[in-house]
């Protein structure tokens, strides 16, 4: 029965697809180097909607119906969707599924959303309880803002170790015996806190997490990093990857040039002025469900390790002198056919 | 390979036991008709911390680490936890988890949060993803006055609607094959909003819900209420208990004398002036992990149907005329033995 492989991964019977994948993302999104990998952008960071919480439901929901459409199912066909987001009380989720009519486990998983999403989809998948379910997330540079840090309006001055929060969301479908690539292993983190304190260092606080559920994934896998075609963390951005480098390397392991992170990847880090790279939920989501789905299958890829992280911390917490702890789930992606 | 029994219900093939549950309260849950069946009570509302949300998170600490000792396990022999709750960023569940070094999964499900922690675990156990697996949940009367309402030195007056968020702890050890009732069917919710717009009515934003869930229990396993030997709602209250009657009556159903709420049972609404009664994750959690499970075992009672509710609302949501949604997630507890 059990179909756990070494201390903390789980290998698939029975290897869900994912069906269709669909993104949006923001105006910052639409001037970066992966524009042309998006289903949709809009310069409008409202979305049609009078406030900005309500656009970030707003992405949700188009994000959700345009996966369905792509993969020509309604909203009746879907078993479950795994949902979360990063504003309090994830009501970016919550109010974006009211109209479905699909039930729903939401999740709190930060910027790691992506990947737990993906991991419950296909173990549920993979136990048999469904035959399609959805995994999505989304995040806003201007809700983020205004929760974490200061109103947009406000101008606050960014440190440079901050991150630029992704005003973007994606959306897979998967399916029992689906076309496309699979999911064959899941790795689950654990919260790993390494007590860094600065809350404008998410990079930093993060990359022990990432490192922590690599490790776990190449041992119990028996593998290495130049097995992967890509192996691709959430948000790191340009400190947190190099921390993840310099974590193996002290272990003898090198993460080589397959190794990058969706933070990296988001926006034009010369040209667009997001310091360390992008963060949030939307980030790893949407570069996911467009860019690395679509590389795998132009550029045949047979295996691209998903791993986004999350940060645990509150406004509360860190205010209380809190550090901030950190997550990560990954999954591994297969092209089989 | 499908369990989909119906349109919405799961039956497991090999349901998971709840092998040991415990729980935690604070002074008013001690001073109510339950505190006989408490684990662990504390006049002090800080549980020794410095702030009330570090209490939360020590709530949920030592309601696992007391889960763990009465199954006579270590951390290392669980392969899961399912936590959430109901602070910002969860934070709650996330640092409780710190020095636990077991893999997370995060929820977000408001006060449903016990119902899917266990649907979850039920279901990874069911499909073979692991022997050990905890579902976990807090409130904090402070914690939540302070973020959805006023500071509690405020001195906020309440409104007759208005329910007591319980400060309280509760966490289920499942295990695949071990002994304990078992969980046997699994309801996932969906997110219901019938447009009620009063942040302080919780419990009529809710009954919608939970009178979906559990019509859709009800006729995908095609029973009906007298079938139960105890139906429990998470935390409707005295108004959301009696809309969830209503409903079913408009439909011919009546829900009896074994149909109950959590909220109900907590304080007594006699002597304590808890208005519509107790609310938040920890008030279903606690009745749970303490009376529940105990009246199951001393009553002989062969199949309890828990299904807590949730609203999916935040302070930010309310402030920007959203409504109040809500969702349900059901389980079914046999005793079998």
């Amino acid at each position: 029965m059990e179909k756990k492989i070494g201390g903390q991964t789980l290998r698939l019977s029975h290897p869900p697809a994912i069906i269709a994948c669909a993104n949006i993302g923001g105006k910052q999104e639409g001037e970066g180097p992966l524009a042309d990998y998006f289903d949709e952008l809009s310069e409008d960071s409202f979305f049609g909607e009078k406030t900005w919480e309500k656009a970030e439901s707003t992405m949700q929901k188009r994000v959700l119906n345009r996966a369905l459409e792509k993969a020509g199912l309604r909203a009746k066909d879907v078993d479950f969707v795994f949902a979360g987001d990063l504003l309090n009380q994830c009501i970016g989720s919550s109010f974006s599924l009211r109209d479905f009519g699909i039930p729903f486990y939401g999740l709190y998983g930060a910027c790691s959303t992506m990947g737990e999403s993906l991991a419950l989809a296909s173990l549920l998948l993979d136990g048999g309880f469904g035959k399609i379910i959805a995994a999505m997330t989304s995040s806003h540079f201007c809700t983020a803002e205004r929760q974490y840090r200061m109103p947009v309006p406000y101008g606050n001055q960014r440190t440079p170790t901050a991150q630029w929060t992704a005003t973007a969301a994606g959306c897979s479908l998967l399916a029992a015996g689906g076309k496309g690539p699979v999911i064959t292993h899941v790795t689950c983190g654990k919260v790993i806190d390494k007590g860094i304190c600065d809350a404008n260092n998410m990079g930093a606080a993060m990359a022990p997490a990432a490192y922590d559920t690599l490790s776990a994934f190449f041992q119990d896998t028996q593998t290495s990093p130049g097995d992967y075609d890509l192996i691709a963390t959430g948000d790191l951005g340009r400190l947190g990857h190099d921390i993840v480098v310099d974590l193996f390397r002290a272990d003898g392991i090198e993460m080589g040039e397959n190794y990058t992170d969706c933070g990296l990847l988001l926006y034009d880090l010369k040209q667009q002025d997001m310091h360390c790279g992008a963060s949030g939920c939307g980030c790893s989501a949407s570069v996911l469900n467009g860019y690395l789905l679509r590389q795998m299958e132009e550029r045949s890829w047979k295996k691209l390790l998903f791993a986004p992280t999350g940060a645990l911390l509150s406004p509360t917490s860190s205010f209380q002198g809190e550090s901030v702890p950190g997550i990560c789930h990954a999954v591994l992606i297969e092209q089989r056919s």
